[in-house]
């Protein structure tokens, strides 16, 4: 439970410290550097309980920059990619090499981990498991490098074990809070796993019996030749393998042949255990996630308003004496440019404008622990500038010709016209390019879409063109520049030399396709589909990290025990091609199938391997085929993986993008009005004054790539607006927050605070008041 | 939408109709069928507008009786099995004998459809689009019948169409409503499929064209030699089916093989398409579902309330002039007696103490209106009568040798002893039975078995034992005598002729292990997960409607389309059995799998393939060798088949068992107060005052098989008890209403009531106020 502890390290930080200038006196640069840790903390919903004196929070603001943290995962990914180059590798280099490249990763870790000691309280340091994991992990390293060296260098039989250690590092740093999150949701709902899976082990095993009782019996034998149903242990693994679907209806068909009457049998079997069974793991996964996943996201939000508190108290001062503490907006600034110091002064004032509603110049506790909040929305300034050609040659520029050229360009019509060109594109990339016609014809669209981004670049201004939320902009100019490029690469070796490189020809028809993908854009309900999906997108690269932190130990596991068992010839003829390189092999349906590059000889074909265990379908033909060469038991491990990966982790992804379909599916159809959107719409309140309410609304329902259709130079505009991308979320948290805001009970939050909190405006600090 | 005003077609009944008996005159035996059917078309949610006049009632009263239901149902049983005996059938049968069934059938459903024209008003009659469907149905099958039988005589081709439109007969006659709610669910959940659907398969047609133009000029070749992906719409089936995973990794090996690079295009397929776009369908239906469903139960809910006001109304007496009208107790009585003649006298007793509260012998109109609710919990009478054998002697049943016994069958170590001896009996099972010593253990079990039940209904009252919620009681009883029979017979029929049938033996050999089930009710954890299965279990029985309906419609289709083109050989060495007869199938992987059994050469058949197709591996396989045989165009048959049952149908299921499990999980462990269950804590008080509180709460915990346990002879216990099965629900509306209870909004039902309806207590009646 060390890592539940995780979320409230600031709880009982005021034992040991004052309140930090409580009264009037001047801010100093400590202060305001404490005080946008603890906003930031607040923002990102970092839990680390640092230590407050101005040494640690400038050592902590050092540790929190972006430089080191990618250095971090930089190594982390140097670590884990050291075994595409160790025994058994892909790119072989000798063994001093990996191993000089893993003790400076593990010095990296090492200072990485002391700079941490410096920063949190030695105590709290040791009680936290995560980073005892990491030391542990780097020792045990050190004694395999030495044990290993030694033993290779006496010409022994060796083995890297803490290999499989390696994964654990991109767990425990600090920065893995997702991961550490989806571990602990899985860890949580493990006992209701087990006992679903228990009753689910139950049927497989009763099935079986009655399968060996019908049907061994019979004399029947598989399309091998082998006898049928004989042996109990292979109808356990072949009826598990029917629940996976992956042998059906082949296991079937030997007693289907010798009456219909068999059927039935399976058919139940697999109503059971296929669709019943599976359904019920998918609802406790489901069900467990949600659950527990709810409780961590109310822990944080009540930790992330404590931060906001802390931060308050750091920069608070009184007004009048005996009135109440507030923040004046040279402070408040000064934090958030410390903050953010990316957002502009105009965006800058409009959050302070939602904060200091009644314009005092102050705002109090309230007010100021929604900055968290308020940073976290994506706000998009928009500043209308007259387009560059406008200021240069302004007679030019505004004349009836270039007025009805980007009137065109404006047009639905141009989309439409684009669209169809893109259509035709699609039936001439899919015919013969060995045709020269068609050939140049290449020449002809790449132009066309070439025209397509100088027109948009002449009538809408380049710089809000190429904003950074122009996500199909951007799409389109590099898939069309890159595809320029590589064609004339590609057509001037051709020309030279004759010669074609495969590669840049691979390249060029790649971009050619995904030049199609803007159709979709342009149609309305793809748009909304294709958004809900990017904006999952963030969130979906932690279940990346979860599936390779699985697939790293499985793959190092199953090199040692297989590894070189099952080898790919490159040459078919090769008589040893037939079978894999193993005798064993022959004549096996692995074999058969040509699967012999499907095995674990380095790290790269071992996870393609995994993915396709992951996929599931033929997995009972890989599994067996790599039982031959070594055991029987060998299996356990093929059948250990698809318990782990798919009937759990598969499951949680699943249930992961259910939830949040459903949370983007309600947002959209029926404003639900969750508090961030509420501050959303106080923001919109500030817009609406410059009567732009009704474009900003449209633009925000378009998105992205309608962002310059605004400034259009005939309209007098000001010279300044926000857009508020109110669906986007900045981090993962905030989009978990808003996933669950929904349930959670907001009497959950008060129950650290003064009871009268929401009435007379204000907390009472439960940081400062209760110790 | 005609289909959807079916849910309100008493709404404006009261049009050409008084209020009938308003005053305080006596109520005519007309006057109680008139209420009890209101009440009783409330309880089951039927939604029919009969007309009110005495005999219409009374020809709506036969018209509701199991009987016609049953015969009703039968017959359309009769006319969908009619495929066995047609050709192509299983069992032959000469054509005017399945025609003379089949005229028989229309002639049942003519009769039913008269009957209920009878009932309901003429005009509502024609207005009904289940009725006008029925209709054509049935005159299209007499044409059929007619054309069919005239070109039959006349020796020429004739089809029968027709048989596509019997299924329609299961979704349209009047009981179908759950079938008809869920195909409503699932065509409103089309349109957002449709559009999920359009931008997947643009994804596939975009990533075909990469990998057309990637490895289609790289002259690889499959396994048997085919040129690999040079073909564009054999690219899209590859591409499609890898989506369901049937052919992974196979369609990626000889591109893997050629370069490892190739694999990273087919994971990122897999990515795209196999799991987020899945996941994608799996929301869209989901959330679609549970959005429509929601808003039709909220319908129901309300026509519910419209027809138990219209009972009340009929009843209803006034007990002062100007007073507010109410039913007396003894009126209230007769309409429980008609709707309910099954309810013991002291069932319904408490019933009426739970509305008339305050023992004021009648009650008002928001009592009675909760009547239906309350009639729709499962109330189980138990009668504590004294042993049997204690009655007849008394001295030799509560001697202390008996007594000594009785505590010993309650020990929780029988229990653990009798599942020792099953699991002893699990593992002589699965040892060989043609060891003596081995088949004759199978009688000490059967005798210790026998022993068990034996000894139970010594200790336990054997009607209690026996009562109709002890589930496990009656599945023990049933599987042990069975087998002891089954036994007896087997053995006999060895001995005398030494002979062994093997049915007989298969028989044996399943009541064997499914005796071995009982030991899932002695854990707890199991019990929990079975009873959510058994509980969810008759609103699967929809689905399982659903999916006869559609399977049908294509097994007919498939049948007319591929009959007799792969056909099955019993013989294995007959040369045709290797290519399925067909000479095209020659050398196919289709003929190579043996799977020539899988034909559309008859109804069951073809009900086993779809199963196939359903469960999806191998599909393409199969799909591919009926397109050899006809056309490659007969792969869109499966395609279709595939996006409509696994795609839509099986996602709806994936839904309802994911919404049904959480409901059960959120009322198991957080105690939600529905409307219904707090009806039932009244009921609990009610029975509270005989101090059993605690017995029966623990009774509904451990529900059925433990419900004789409190009635062991030693204890003083009052004569009568009530046990309330909270968590069954007699209905599969009121499973579904209890669904989505918690996410309606109570206003919701207030719509039509008078404002100060939930204030004074009373009801405005607006069905005939308001017209």
């Amino acid at each position: 439970m060390a890592e539940k502890s995780e979320n409230f390290p600031d709880e009982s930080a005021g034992k040991d410290k004052e309140i930090p200038n409580g009264g009037n006196s001047a801010k100093t640069k400590e202060d305001f550097d404490l005080a946008s840790v603890y906003v930031s903390d607040a923002q990102y919903n970092r839990n680390i309980y640092f230590d407050t004196s101005p040494q640690a929070v400038r050592l902590y603001l050092l540790y929190n920059h972006w430089l080191p943290k990618v250095l971090l995962y930089f190594f982390i990914l140097v670590v884990l990619s050291l075994a595409v180059f160790e025994e058994p590798a892909v790119l072989p280099l000798p063994m001093w090499a990996t191993m000089l490249v893993e003790l400076l990763c593990v010095l990296v870790f090492t200072f990485r981990l002391a700079h941490y000691a410096r920063v949190i309280p030695r105590d709290k340091f040791w009680k936290d498991a995560k980073n005892i994991c990491i030391m542990v992990v780097l020792m045990l390293t050190m004694v395999d490098m030495i044990i290993y060296g030694s033993l290779k260098a006496a010409n022994c039989y060796a083995l890297r074990w803490s290999r499989v250690l390696r994964p654990l590092l991109l767990v425990n740093v600090t920065e893995g809070r997702q991961l550490r999150r989806a571990f602990r949701s899985i860890r949580n709902a493990l006992p209701q796993i087990f006992y679903v899976f228990l009753l689910f082990m139950f049927s497989v095993l009763m099935f079986s019996l009655m399968a060996l009782k019908l049907l061994g019996k019979r004399g029947l034998t598989t399309i091998n030749g082998a006898p049928y149903f004989t042996n109990y242990l292979e109808i356990v693994f072949d009826l598990y393998v029917l629940v996976t679907t992956a042998n059906s209806p082949d296991v079937m068909m030997p007693a289907y042949n010798s009456s219909f009457f068999f059927a039935i049998f399976f058919i139940v079997y697999i109503l059971i255990n296929t669709y019943i069974f599976m359904s019920v793991f998918l609802a406790v996964v489901y069900n467990n996630y949600k659950k527990y996943l709810k409780e961590e996201i109310r822990q944080l939000v009540r930790a992330k308003r404590h931060k906001m508190v802390r931060a308050f108290a750091v920069l608070q001062e009184r007004r009048e004496e005996g009135g109440e503490p507030v923040v004046t907006q040279a402070n408040w600034n000064q934090v958030v440019r410390l903050v953010r110091s990316d957002i502009s002064n105009a965006h800058r004032e409009l959050l302070w404008s939602v904060c200091d509603d009644k314009n005092q110049g102050f705002i109090g506790k309230v007010a100021f622990v929604q900055l968290a909040d308020l940073l976290n929305i994506e706000v998009i300034t928009l500043k209308t500038r007259p387009h560059p050609l406008q200021r240069l040659c302004p007679a030019f520029y505004l004349s009836a010709p270039s007025r009805l050229l980007c009137r065109m360009v404006q047009h639905r019509a141009f989309v439409i016209v684009y669209d169809l060109i893109i259509l035709v594109n699609a039936v001439f990339i899919g015919l013969d390019e060995e045709n020269p016609m068609i050939a140049n014809s290449e020449w002809v669209f790449l132009a066309l879409y070439l025209i397509e981004i100088l027109l948009k670049l002449y009538v809408f201004e380049p710089r809000g063109f190429f904003s950074r939320h122009s996500f199909w902009n951007w799409f389109d100019t590099i898939i069309v520049v890159s595809a320029l490029i590589a064609t004339i690469v590609n057509s001037t070796l051709k020309s030279s030399g004759g010669y074609t490189s495969r590669q840049i020809l691979d390249i060029v028809f790649i971009l050619r396709v995904l030049r199609l993908i803007r159709v979709v854009d342009s149609i309305k309900r793809f748009r909304t589909i294709i958004n809900t999906l990017i904006r999952i997108g963030p969130a979906i690269l932690t279940f990346g990290q979860l599936i390779i932190v699985v697939y790293y130990v499985f793959a190092m596991v199953g090199m040692e025990l297989f590894k070189n068992k099952v080898r790919f010839f490159e040459d078919p003829s090769d008589p040893a091609a037939a079978n894999c390189g193993n005798a064993l092999l022959t004549g096996t349906t692995f074999a058969q199938l040509h699967y012999c590059k499907n095995n674990f000889n380095n790290v790269v074909s071992s996870f393609i391997l995994l993915v396709e265990l992951t996929v599931v379908n033929q997995w009972h033909v890989l599994s067996s085929g790599f039982a031959i060469v070594t055991h029987m038991s060998a299996r356990i491990f093929f059948v250990f993986f698809h318990i782990i990966v798919v009937i759990v982790i598969i499951n949680i992804f699943v249930a992961f993008v259910l939830e949040a379909f459903f949370v983007e599916y309600s947002v959209d159809k029926s404003d639900l009005q969750t508090s961030l959107e509420k501050k959303i719409e106080e923001l919109e309140l500030a817009v609406e004054q410059e009567n732009l309410q009704d474009n900003l609304v449209d633009a925000m329902e378009t998105i992205d790539n309608d962002l310059g259709a605004d400034q259009s130079p005939r309209e007098k505009k000001p010279s300044l607006m926000f857009k508020i991308a109110s669906k986007r979320y900045r981090t993962v948290d905030a989009l978990l927050q808003r996933m669950f805001e929904a349930d959670l009970d907001p009497d959950d939050f008060a129950e650290n605070e003064d009871p009268n909190a929401q009435t007379d405006g204000n907390f009472a600090n439960p940081t400062f008041s209760s110790v």
